[in-house]
């Protein structure tokens, strides 16, 4: 199902034995933030050649140029050559970011990446996307790139907290409205509790490498990945300095997904009884909290700032239907609005 | 003689406007240092749409993340989105960093290289080699990626002062020694005001691009190009913060070509005769500028983190004979030193 480049195993070490056997690195990084050195290194470290540990503190904050210089000061006092691999063991902040340090370190060394959660198993896995945030913009400063190898373990699904589970179903949850209607009509059906992961791992990862496959560096169909990510990755932004409050990524994306179905009738043919469908389900998972209507300038702001946008015009990819997604969309910065007063005013009623 | 990607032109205004011709960008930028704009951006700016200019300060100790995330910055503040251009306007420090910020901006935009140095003309002009230095290495962050379009015009050369025209023919004679037995007997038969310019960058640009297309990502023969650069580099970057006494990276290169030629005659076949051709025209050419011998220890230091080796052995790029330049030939920081003390008896006698 997935490429030579994605594995979805229940056996690391073969896998990592495998990888190694014709491979003769000169010296080999580990990149892993506290969680992840805690609760995942002891499952890989003696699966590995001897290494480099290099620890970062975890979270989208710490995503930054500043992290990036200790990471590539790191791999220049270990005096690591071109022909040297750097293992990104964690979530889609380490894979992103550590990367991008491989990517860019001496033009480019060997890197592979350990998934950890079920959000960077679901979606950072596949596609080649790497990058850091700048001046507030997600993933502003990047390249395109794949890993070497992406292993997908489900093990350490096992030591993630519900809500980290739950941030990953939310691009499950995508997976199935842009392009598989009956794997929704399944999946709704369940709480959360009762997926059975495998499955979702691995149709989502055949949906993405599907879609990517024909895009590499979208221009075009793989802009279907980012449903519910242009008013998501807004709101996600906005509340990224807020604490207690903060919503983890799939959460922002959840909501993002109830603003862009909203938008989806209104522009792309998505019935009334589908958005209903879509915003029961996620309200079941996710719940309805309340966004800050203070902060809707911010989020219209950030969007305007999108990566995807081509100059004024801000190009959004919302559904025709469920299972079939629709890309370059334009809306204004009025239906945004709009759709951010829908959502807030659902948890009204 | 050069590919479709770089054009050698004296008709800079038809080649931007066939360019320009089918492209939409939504914005331009252009690139210069104080040099630049006023020397080289007058007989640009009319031949280019309306765009953005951001102005860096000039120098190699300026090429740094700092100044990225200025530029970055800029096309932030510019709302620059994925379909604008990046047009570098300047020697290679403008065409590596611009570049560089270019293919990792929103994960790369296009960019157009308009080199306006001999040195950039003859070298950074093709190979798509793109990085900034770090922590005192040169290059030590960066990317492979082709400019859309690299357009070489004499005309720049015309402002620039006669130290820089002759940092840029230190690569026009490595492309000569590794390459063109033939060619090298041409030019060194002349003087630096003799010389002919265009025949010059034509050949430099056709051997660099012949190199190049056999071994994009250097893994290999790629590393010809590297002659004089293994000890020229450290030269270079010992001598960056020394004011006055800074070595341009040509004069740095040729010291470099010395040193490796002297390393050629002792591990891969070069005649005494033809070390001693090499060091009377370098000496013509560059003069023998005594180095500071306290300063040895660091560049062995810097070599030794040199992007090139594998693990802890130097590889070096040697000449078989002038005209056959061969790569990783394995030395030691004690040949190191060796040749730097070679160097600097020579203007002693």
């Amino acid at each position: 199902m997935a490429s030579k480049n994605v594995q979805i195993t229940d056996d690391l070490s073969s896998v990592l034995d495998r990888f190694f056997f014709d491979r003769n690195y000169t010296q080999v990084a580990v990149l892993v933030d506290e969680n992840t050195e805690q609760a995942c290194l002891p499952l890989v470290k003696d699966l590995i050649p001897e290494h480099w540990l290099i620890s970062i503190v975890s979270g989208e904050s710490n995503k930054n140029l500043s992290t990036c210089e200790s990471i590539w000061g790191a791999l220049t006092e270990g005096s690591f050559d071109r022909h040297s691999l750097m293992i990104n063991l964690g979530g889609g902040v380490i894979g992103d970011m550590g990367g991008f340090c491989a990517a860019t370190f001496k033009r480019g060394i060997d890197f592979i990446n350990i998934p950890t959660t079920l959000l960077s198993q679901v979606d950072a896995s596949v596609g080649g996307k790497l990058g850091i945030d700048f001046q507030g913009f997600k993933n502003h400063i990047g390249v395109f790139k794949d890993p070497e190898l992406v292993i997908i373990d489900p093990v350490f699904l096992k030591s993630l907290p519900n809500k980290e589970l739950r941030s990953g179903f939310a691009e499950a949850i995508k997976h199935c409205l842009i392009a598989d209607r009956k794997r929704w009509d399944e999946i709704s059906q369940k709480n959360l509790d009762t997926q059975n992961w495998v499955d979702i791992i691995g149709h989502s990862v055949a949906v993405k490498e599907d879609i990517v496959a024909g895009d590499p560096f979208e221009k075009g169909q793989r802009k279907l990945l980012n449903f519910g990510h242009t008013i998501g990755h807004a709101i996600e932004s906005t509340y990224l300095d807020r604490g207690e409050e903060r919503l983890l990524h799939g959460e922002a994306i959840a909501i993002g997904m109830i603003c862009e179905s909203y938008l989806s009738k209104k522009k792309s043919g998505l019935q009334e009884t589908e958005l209903n469908e879509i915003v029961s389900y996620i309200n079941r998972i996710f719940g309805l909290p309340q966004l800050d209507k203070e902060a809707f300038e911010e989020m219209v702001e950030l969007i305007s700032q999108d990566k995807k946008n081509q100059g004024k015009v801000i190009n959004c990819t919302l559904l025709k239907t469920i299972g079939e997604g629709v890309v370059n969309i334009p809306i204004s910065t009025g239906d945004v609005i709009d759709a951010l007063f829908y959502y807030n005013q659902l948890s009204d009623k």
